[in-house]
């Protein structure tokens, strides 16, 4: 059943969603008893499965019952087991950070069902009505929400979204007995009045958005909020064939990636083999660079601008590659309290629970800090692959996730620098062995750094066919030849520097 | 070294720390590289081991070289396993909850070092200094902060405080240099010069803060500032020893309670056999009352005063006792949006990895929110003191870490309302009958029910002891007669509405 909605909405959006509808209490009667059940079943098989999550969102005119179908979901579940949010204005927190963060902040985990007011759509759509954004910028944000819950869906998030729709005749009317009514009275206050004012251009922009972002992954069902029983039966059972068609037919399966096939590398050469390994940088000059952009780094993370950005590094590298120690000459230079490494080891149990990408967006700087991340959301293209712990699938849309990603990063202020630190084979032969003598760098060793090497032809693909598919203009790679410690170390202080300017300089 | 040192400071805080120390360059070259490695060693083995985290905090006089130190541990060790935070003033989301609750969401898990600069002393040394508390509650405070560091290192975190000082002739000194030079002018504001003026208030607020906070689980290393290696190899040294002394000897012993043991029944009479079970309410009754008490509910969620204020419920009581359906009346009660259930069930790996109380801090409503929580804290006196989870020596000091933790949330602004649902064993054979035989029941009975219940004693018993230790006068239990749903629903509603009304009463 939804899918066809789905399919009707999708054509005649607002004019299917604007015809009178009206059930009777004796239907209501019969019908409701039997709907709450076999909600809260499936709630609870939902919970007790713990492979996926619902994420409800709901969207739509005022007062066309949205909180009221909201508490009645609440009503018909176990509501311990549903995580309700509101999306108001953001708060001083989450302004400092990309503009999605408050979003990954609160998805709900497997098992769960999350309920969104007002999610990634209402901003748009505003923005739009007011007139403050033109078609060109519409598109690119339709565009934006489409590929990001694709991703959610692609991760297994059953995505139900609801749209209350009420034509302008009925939303008057609507408007007119809340405001008669004594109990209901403060409900109809300056701004509900002039939005309505607004009606139209608020239909046109809501149109056109929900339109364009009703996708084969994630229609909108869109409800005439004009009549609760109605409105409430559609909504209650659309959710319940939504739930009931996924635990019986898991999710589908993911649409195989857009991205065109990877080349097979024809005559052994790559980006990583066309570095220049043997560059060298003497102690004596090491330590009049190293100071020189210490010194630099140190004054950038001091002005008056760096509280407008935030700056994000990652590190990626072959095994014994020198990351921790570059990364020690970059937290050297700023403030400890302002600058924050985060090694990125298994995931842990709640992080399982959630979207790949969520236990990075958790580690997010505000603006003012510095985050470094030691391994990173590469993993999924780099181990994850080669491993074989992800599936092609997972992994092949990976680097389209991650190039969105960054573009949230970006737009939210961000200086994004990514570092592959390359070695040779030889010279991790070396370090391993160094590791293995000396007493406190031997934690650093592990039967595992030893089967990775094996595969070193793999993860070499996986290395060049990363930089190929994620580095892009604005969020580019710097290969780092690491052989010479010194030489890396102050590559990579210089190239942070640089794009830190870089970025003030727009400011 | 540490425990010395730090009865030493103790008896002459910040005399012994006015003392003029100076390390040669010789003897740091000497003494440096090997402190470093002896550090970065043990932080290894902190973080393989995962038994424990590390919290050092960090405080004293402007100019003493705190920002200075800290750099340098992140230095000596491994940046990418410390977690650094700064508390500067509260922002939005923090001055909506209660005080405490941004060093919870902050405090490292097992295996981590993490480094507060600011933290809970800061506050009251600075309204103390500024005569905006007088000594009566500097004392409170004193000893609130006592309580809640011997709750953490009870928990097992590792504390290490210092204090960095320096006399008044040396920051004047100090000021001066700092100002002189065109790189660190910046650091030198009105507010530091200010702050200099004020030097003896401040002296004396925070030698008796730091004399009174100085604790044989938790004692301070006054560290005089003025030379920084000295100061340096102190702190590092100090630091050092505290570590490998925890991994040499684990922790002490968490002290018996200071509770007073706990009472044997004699004559088989308590709170819950004196309840009259039999009270019940019929449906039409129960219709006209639900519907009062929920409206009352209603509008009080609705008052402006509701946004001084959050609300935490607390559910507790026998399996199958109808903690489920009281909770589903509040909820349908206040607009989804604003209220949250939350079902605490086993803890998770992040969980663990904490203090007990971790995982209750971070579900804390801000104003204007309700948070029900369908089982609480009291586990750890209830389950797990019946089944053997926890030690006797933990459950015993829970009492007081659960009173303490309560008062918090009351100073917070927190409406507390607790709840125990009582039913008799009969009426609980005959529930958990029913849910076998209704298929969407069944979910809710598990071998463990019938397990629990065998233990009906010993449940009795820890209830009773909770009720007796817990049931303070501004957080009192409320007992709920549940044989009957209607009554122990509408006694619900009724207790938690009138707890709301005589809160806003005093705003």
């Amino acid at each position: 059943m939804p899918s066809r909605f789905g399919l009707l909405t999708f054509r005649a959006v607002f004019d299917t969603a604007s015809i009178a509808h009206e059930i009777d209490k004796a239907t209501w009667k019969k019908e409701e008893p039997k709907l709450r059940q076999a909600l809260l079943a499936a709630q609870y098989r939902v919970l007790s499965e713990k492979k996926f999550p619902v994420l409800v969102l709901i969207g739509g005119v005022e007062g066309a019952g949205k909180g009221e179908t909201v508490n009645l979901l609440h009503g018909w579940m176990d509501p311990r087991h549903i995580i309700t949010h509101a999306f108001d204005a953001p708060s001083e927190d989450e302004r400092a950070r990309p503009a999605m963060w408050r979003f990954w902040e609160r998805l709900p985990p497997k098992g769960r069902i999350g309920v969104f007011f007002g999610a990634w759509h209402s901003q748009p759509i505003v923005e739009s009505a007011l007139g403050h954004i033109d078609k060109a910028e519409v598109d690119q944000r339709v565009a934006e929400v489409n590929r990001f819950e694709k991703m959610l869906s692609d991760e297994g998030v059953l995505l139900v979204k609801f749209w209350f729709h009420l034509t302008k005749k009925q939303q008057r009317k609507r408007i007119e007995a809340l405001a008669a009514d004594k109990h209901t009275r403060w409900r109809v206050g300056e701004n509900e009045r002039s939005l309505f004012k607004k009606y139209d251009a608020f239909a046109d922009a809501s149109e056109h958005f929900v339109r364009s972002t009703s996708t084969g992954w994630a229609p909108w069902y869109v409800v005439n909020g004009a009549e609760a029983r109605y409105r409430s039966l559609t909504v209650g059972k659309t959710l319940l064939a939504s739930i009931d068609d996924r635990l019986a037919n898991g999710a589908a399966p993911t649409s195989s990636t857009n991205a065109p096939p990877l080349l097979a590398p024809i005559d052994g050469r790559n980006v990583i083999r066309a570095l220049d390994l043997k560059q060298k940088l003497d102690d004596e000059r090491y330590e009049l660079q190293l100071e020189k952009w210490q010194g630099r780094l140190n004054l950038l993370s001091r002005d008056e601008k760096f509280k407008k950005v935030s700056v994000v590094c990652v590190f990626e590298g072959n095994d014994a590659a020198g990351k921790g120690g570059a990364i020690r000459r970059i937290t050297a230079a700023i403030d400890a309290r302002f600058i924050r490494p985060i090694p990125i080891a298994a995931p842990t149990e709640e992080e399982r629970a959630q979207p790949y990408l969520w236990r990075f967006w958790r580690h997010l700087p505000r603006h003012g800090r510095v985050a470094i991340f030691d391994r990173s959301w590469y993993g999924r293209v780099l181990v994850e692959r080669v491993e074989g712990y992800a599936t092609e699938a997972a992994w092949m849309r990976a680097y389209q996730e991650i190039n969105d990603f960054e573009e949230e990063l970006l737009q939210g202020g961000c200086v994004l620098s990514k570092f592959w630190l390359a070695i040779t084979k030889e010279e991790q032969f070396k370090r391993f062995k160094d590791r293995e003598r000396t007493p406190f760098k031997r934690f650093k060793i592990t039967d595992d750094d030893w089967r990775n090497r094996k595969k070193w032809d793999d993860y070499e693909r996986a290395v060049c066919d990363m930089i190929d598919r994620t580095s892009t203009e604005e969020a580019p790679w710097t290969l780092v030849e690491a052989n010479d410690k010194n030489f890396a170390r102050v590559k990579v202080l210089k190239t942070l520097v640089r794009a830190v300017e870089e970025r003030f300089d727009t400011l």
